[in-house]
């Protein structure tokens, strides 16, 4: 299971604040924690000022990189900012995202081909995004004919079938897993990625219902996930769902964590 | 979703003491608590002093009727103390259990017969539990020939997959969601239940294999689980995972149960 960090995001509000006040010490202690919390990624977003956001993206990238080695998960729809911040990056950095849409589509490809990075590919069309899972399916099938025939292999690109809010749908999360699962059975080798809060939007006690959707997703192939590595009770859900899925040979990763502190005893 | 109150069973400590006490308070404390919680029914359960088990079956229903209407589980393979418990019971009991093996289905269903309980059906044959889902679908399919021959609707069986722990099989859960999507297919009226916590014995932090379990044992199939009621995470796990599966119209339990305190906020 990869691991995307989520919290250097410009669109919350400290990191704005942070990213207009320059302050390299909030960002880098964001980064380091994430970092030790066992990102595999650490999501950089610089916002949404799009005449601001080259110079933004540029200075998150330098200033995280000053502290942490994990590779970066550049999370923009625009060509400039993430040409831009490609440029200075150390490893080479997962795309976040291109999508159906033919103008983000053809505006981050020739990037992505390029570099050779990884990208995320989300489940929406220039019609929004699609309300079945077989119309999902259908969008990306598009994407992937796109990004095959620009000579990208499906291990490198990360399906998003895009996690709705149950509060507005309550088929949203079986949408979501139906997706995954016709995607995971027609493309063995492409990665499923989620971005887990969302599910929860506008609902109470939220973390219950990312953790049960972590789950449920896991099972249908789920293998990367946009969330906060700093939640010790979704780590313990992601590492008892592996077990319970007989992920886990001789229940190792389970036990070690637990030995390592890595959550509480039973409550 | 049906649970039965586990805590009223007399191979744990300090229940069995309060059997050889005759200590009524205790068992009645458990009994309204449990009820209190939303218990479907309360498990009822005597130890395995076979000479003494008819007796306390006996004085534990009397206890526990006196202080709530909650229908009872009478939890024994001894066919002399479920006839003896059976003829003192205010309602129409869940008999717990019957299995495969012909000594106890020969035992016991007769009893099942007579009074017209429900009746959960262990997938446990005479040479004992059968380790692929396949065998373990015969086994039921052979206790379902029987129970149907008995005239038994197949509505009033629960099938009991055996949730065995994963300390000794990674692939315990997998065998036991593979069983009831297979029960589920083949049998769609009757009931699948899970002794919860038995999929998590010997390892360390229980509680979060046991959410996990419920969470993935929900989308296969599972109606019905032995477990503790008072456990908030369990019953907050249980919301959020039949939110996430779709089952919870405009999510209203969920947010009524938020409303109600049943669960904390966000950690």
């Amino acid at each position: 299971m990869q691991i995307i960090g989520e919290k250097i995001n410009g669109t919350r509000k400290q990191v704005a604040q942070a990213i207009v006040e320059r302050d390299a010490h909030y960002i880098q202690h964001l980064a380091r924690r994430q970092a030790e919390a066992g990102s595999t990624w650490l999501d950089v977003n610089a916002g949404t000022h799009p005449d601001r956001e080259p110079d933004d993206l540029v200075w998150l990238v330098s200033t995280i990189q000053a502290v942490v080695d994990t590779p970066l998960s550049l999370d923009s729809a625009n060509p400039q900012a993430l040409a831009a911040a490609i440029k200075i990056v150390n490893q080479t950095p997962l795309i976040n995202s291109i999508s159906g849409e033919p103008q983000r589509l053809n505006g981050v490809l020739p990037l992505v081909v390029e570099y050779g990075c990884p990208v995320i590919a989300l489940a929406m069309g220039d019609r929004g995004i699609p309300e079945s899972s077989a119309a999902r399916v259908e969008v990306i099938q598009r994407v992937l004919e796109a990004t095959r025939a620009a000579g990208i292999p499906d291990e490198r690109v990360y399906v998003d079938a895009l996690a709705m809010t149950l509060s507005t749908n309550t088929q949203s999360a079986v949408i979501f897993c139906d997706t995954i699962r016709e995607v995971r059975a027609a493309y063995p080798k492409v990665h499923c990625n989620a971005g887990l809060s969302n599910i929860s939007y506008g609902l109470p006690a939220r973390s219950y219902v990312n953790r049960a959707f972590l789950t449920l997703a896991l099972a249908a192939g789920l293998d990367c996930a946009i969330l906060d590595p700093l939640d010790r009770e979704l780590r313990a859900t992601l590492l008892a769902a592996e077990l319970v899925l007989g992920r886990d040979s001789y229940c190792l990763n389970y036990v070690r964590a637990y030995r390592a502190g890595v959550f509480t005893p039973n409550p």
